[in-house]
């Protein structure tokens, strides 16, 4: 079900969006809940003039490294859910694949679940 | 209202993805009520490292034709007509563009009539 | 907090999108009461195969000048502080841009305080 929208900025190497995702869906799968094969995702990459970050916000230092994630997914998981889930993506997206915790940047929008059809013209999870 | 955004992968004939969205048009003004001519969207092609499905998630058989439809509209529809939706959506684009029907894949996200301008400033649907 | 993505027709000038997205931001923080530097964006261009827009409806005339504007934000923001953000960022699209007013489209998805992560795996905004 969550449908994953990643934006970086362009120029690293081949594969790295890619990578960012399957730590990503790993993370949701481990924290969230989430199915097995639930891996649905886009992934965007961008030069500065269109990604677009402040390197300070609430004291975080942000550098190019940044990494958008944007998580549509079902509603109802408790805040405790929500904040393991950052924790573990921000931990493996560095310990795996050198993102700085500080560029790991994550928004997420809850949605009922009859608002999913995942193929067949179907709504699966509103049966 | 509806802000339509669709993604696929990169390589079909040309117009391809608008043909896809004026079909996506098409069934919200037949079962979900959209008024004519309310037609709003983004299109986005990608290649196999950028637009990422699962091919068997929920024991569907997708393949590279898949289709990503996210839509962004008033909250209030109920499950009878979200399911009408999503069937004609896929019955449609079968029919028309030879679009397999596992390959339909739909995400709803519904926010308030009030968030919305369709230009001029004005917030139209909360007169 | 909020996430905005800006979707515009391509070939306009060099840095355009970006102006278009301080703007936004600016309009934000007068209005929203969004904070400083609290600024992330994602912009994006294309042809008029992939922007569709009706150029009539609710008797807006639109033109190829169309800006997409939408914002993933915290709830809570009353009709009256929503209006007055259109207001403010299709006039000042518009005075400083060269926008025309008919032209700004907005959308805004709200979410919990409790969604977002600003870097270190924390939910910054749930504490």
């Amino acid at each position: 079900m969550p449908l994953v929208r990643i934006s970086l900025m362009q120029g690293r190497e081949e594969g790295f969006g890619k990578q960012v995702g399957e730590v990503v869906y790993q993370a949701m799968t481990k924290t969230m809940n989430v199915p097995a094969r639930d891996h649905f995702q886009v992934i965007t990459e961008h030069d500065d003039a269109h990604l677009i970050y402040d390197p300070l916000y609430l004291e975080i230092p942000r550098t190019h490294g940044v990494v958008f994630i944007q998580i549509t997914l079902n509603e109802g998981r408790t805040v405790e859910v929500k904040k393991a889930f950052y924790q573990v993506v921000a931990e493996n997206l560095h310990r795996q694949l050198g993102v700085r915790l500080e560029d790991v940047f994550i928004s997420l929008v809850e949605v009922k679940k009859e608002n999913w059809s995942f193929g067949n013209g179907i709504a699966q999870y509103a049966q």
